[in-house]
C-alpha cells in the first residue's frame, strides 16, 4: 500500500471568539512552466487523488482525437465538460441538448444519480415527488465528454472502466501531463477511474495549461481551449454561489480554477505560467477553497478586497441568527501576510 | 489570544482504493472517576469548545434549581434539552407542547431558524413554499430548558446572553464539573455561550456523569436523571439514521454519548465510571464518529460487529452507483487492533 508521506503544514485556521477552535493542514505546490517548484508548503511528494480537479486533464483526449470537433462541441460544452456544476438548469439544459445530439439517453450515464446541490433544482424534485436522475450528478458534463469520445473512437461498452480506451486514453493523458507515473487509481464518486499523483505533478500539470499559449502542439492547443473555456463559462463550471464560479468571476479571464473532493484545489494561471495544486490533508473543502483564495491574491490574480475573494478566503462564521461567531483564516505563510 | 496546544495525532484514516486519501488528527481522553487520565491520545490539554456535547452539563442547573420538577418535566423533555435533534416531528411536537405549556411561542425563542436535518420535515416545509421555524433548530429542546429555567428563577429577558442568570448558572456547573476555570467563550451556533475547556476537562465532567450513581448529592441525582433520559430515548437525542442515536440503541444503556459541532464526541459509561472525551482536530464529524465508536469498542460497550458500530467505526465509502470506493477507519492506536 501507498500512503501519504506525512508532513502537512498548517493551512488554514477556524477562529470561534478569540480561541482556535479547529485547524486545517495540508501540502500545496506552486509551479512553474519547467515543472519545477516555485513555492510550496508541505510534503510536494505526497501522493493524492485530483478528484474532480483534473476534469480540464481527462477532457484533453476529447479535444485531441478530433472527438469535440467531429461533433462541433463549442466553449459551454468544453467547460461543462471540466465542470462539477450543481445541477441547475443551466447545466442540466445543456447537458441533455447534448445528450440528444449524440442521440443518447440518461440511462447512457454511468455516474449514477445524484441530488442536485442547486436549491432551486432540488425543491423541484421535491415538490414533484421525483428522485434525481444522472444528469443531475456534478460530473455529467465529463461524462457526456466521455460518451462523445467512446462514439468518436468506438470504444465499445462500459466507457467508465479503467481499461477501456476512453480511461487509457484519460490515463496517459494524466501521466504525461502530471510527468509522473502514476502509483494507482481510486475509482471517483461518478465511478471513472481516478489516477493519484504527487501535490508536484497535478501543479506541473496545471502549469502545462498555464503556458500552453507558448507552444503550439496539438496538446497545447487543446489546454488553451480548455482553460479559455473554463473562464469564459464560470457559471457552467460549478454554479451560483460556488467558489470556482465567484472566483473565477472575480478574476475576470486572469485564471482558471477547479475544485475537487477531499480537499483538492487547483489553478492555472497564465498570465504568470505558473499552476498551482493543493490538498487539505483532512479533505474540507471549506480550507481548500481558503486556501487557494489565499494563493491566487498571493499571485496577484486576485483582488483580496473583492467581496468573491474575501467571502472564501476569510469568511465570516455566523450562527443561525447571523450573528457574527468567528472567522476562517489562510496561516500567514500561506496569505503573506 | 489562547491557542490549541499543538500535539493532535493521527485519529482517523480515509483510503480510496489502496492509497491513504485523507488523514484526520485530533485529541481524546478516557477519564476516571476520580478525575484522572486512564488512557490518552494527542494533547489532553488542548483547549476547545465542546460545542453540543456539553448539553447534559448545560441542563443541570434546570434539575438542580427544581424548575424542572416545578414544571413536571419528564424523562423526553430532559433528554430534548440534551439533544441536537434534526427536526422531526417526534422532536418538534413535544417540544411545541413543552412551549404550550410554558405559554410561550416560537418567538421566544433565541436559537434561529434552521432547516430540519429529517428529510420528510425539510421536504414538508419545501412543498409548503414555507420555511423553518425556531422550533426545527437542533438546539430547541436545550433553548425549551434554557426557557423553563428562566421563567423558574424570574431571570428576565435576553436568556441567551452570557451575562445573564440562565447561562451564568450554566457557566458554573460547567466549571464545577470540567473542574477548571473557563479560558473563554465563544458564541455558538444557537447563539448561546459556549465555554471552553480542554478535552481532559470535557472527559472529567463525563467521568463525573457516569459516576454519579455512587454519591447522593443534589448535582449527582441530576446527573443520573439526565444520562438515564438520554439512553431511554435515544431517538430523541439526534434522530433516525443518526450516530447518537444509532449508537446508543446499539450499546441499549450501557453508555450515553453526545455530539458537537466542529468534530466533538463525548460519551458517559456507567458501567465502566469513565467519561470520554474527544475533538478532531479539523472539525469533521465523520472522523469523530468513527473515533467514539472505537473507543466504545474498547471499552466493551459497544459490539463492533453490530451493524450500528460497523456503520460508524469502519463505514464504506461508496459512489453514486453504490460501488465500494474505500473505507473510513480509525487507526490501531485507537482501536486497539
Amino acid at each position: 500500500m501507498t500512503t501519504v508521506a506525512c508532513a502537512p503544514v498548517d493551512l488554514v485556521e477556524v477562529w470561534r471568539g478569540d480561541i482556535l477552535e479547529s485547524m486545517h493542514q495540508g501540502h500545496a505546490v506552486i509551479c512553474g512552466a519547467d515543472g519545477q517548484i516555485v513555492d510550496a508548503w508541505g510534503d510536494a511528494g505526497a501522493v493524492i487523488y485530483p478528484r474532480s480537479s483534473c476534469k480540464m486533464i481527462q477532457a484533453l483526449p476529447l479535444i485531441e482525437s478530433g472527438a469535440a470537433d467531429a461533433h462541433g462541441l463549442g466553449t459551454r460544452q468544453l467547460a461543462l465538460a471540466c465542470a462539477s456544476h450543481q445541477g441547475a438548469r443551466i447545466h442540466t439544459d445543456p447537458v441533455q441538448d447534448w445528450l440528444d445530439t449524440l442521440g443518447l439517453q440518461d440511462a447512457d450515464f454511468r455516474c449514477g444519480p445524484q441530488w442536485p446541490a442547486d436549491v432551486p433544482a432540488r425543491n423541484a424534485i421535491i415538490r414533484a415527488h421525483a428522485g434525481p436522475c444522472q444528469i443531475h450528478n456534478n460530473c455529467s458534463g465529463k461524462h457526456a465528454g466521455f460518451l462523445t469520445l467512446n462514439r468518436h473512437i468506438s470504444g465499445g461498452a462500459d466507457y467508465e472502466l479503467v481499461d477501456h480506451p476512453v480511461q487509457q486514453m484519460g490515463r496517459a493523458a494524466f501521466q504525461e501531463t502530471t510527468g509522473e507515473d502514476s502509483p494507482g487509481y481510486g475509482i471517483d464518486g461518478c465511478s471513472a477511474p481516478n489516477f493519484a499523483t504527487t501535490v508536484h505533478g497535478l501543479a506541473r500539470a496545471m502549469a502545462a495549461f498555464a503556458s500552453a499559449h507558448d507552444r503550439s502542439d496539438t496538446r497545447s492547443h487543446a489546454m488553451v481551449r480548455l482553460r479559455e473555456a473554463m473562464m469564459l463559462h464560470p457559471e457552467l463550471v460549478a454554479g451560483e454561489t460556488r467558489a470556482c464560479t465567484d472566483l473565477m468571476r472575480a478574476m475576470d479571464g486572469r485564471a482558471a480554477i477547479k475544485t475537487g473532493a477531499e480537499g483538492v484545489f487547483v489553478a492555472i494561471v497564465p498570465e504568470a505560467r505558473v499552476g498551482v495544486a493543493l490538498k487539505i490533508a483532512d479533505g474540507t473543502t471549506r480550507a481548500a477553497e481558503a486556501a487557494i483564495a489565499a494563493i491566487l491574491v498571493r499571485l496577484g490574480v486576485l483582488d483580496a478586497d473583492h467581496p468573491a475573494a474575501r467571502a472564501r478566503m476569510v469568511p465570516d462564521i455566523r450562527n443561525w441568527r447571523g450573528t457574527l461567531c468567528g472567522r476562517i483564516a489562510p496561516v500567514t505563510a500561506l496569505a503573506g501576510r
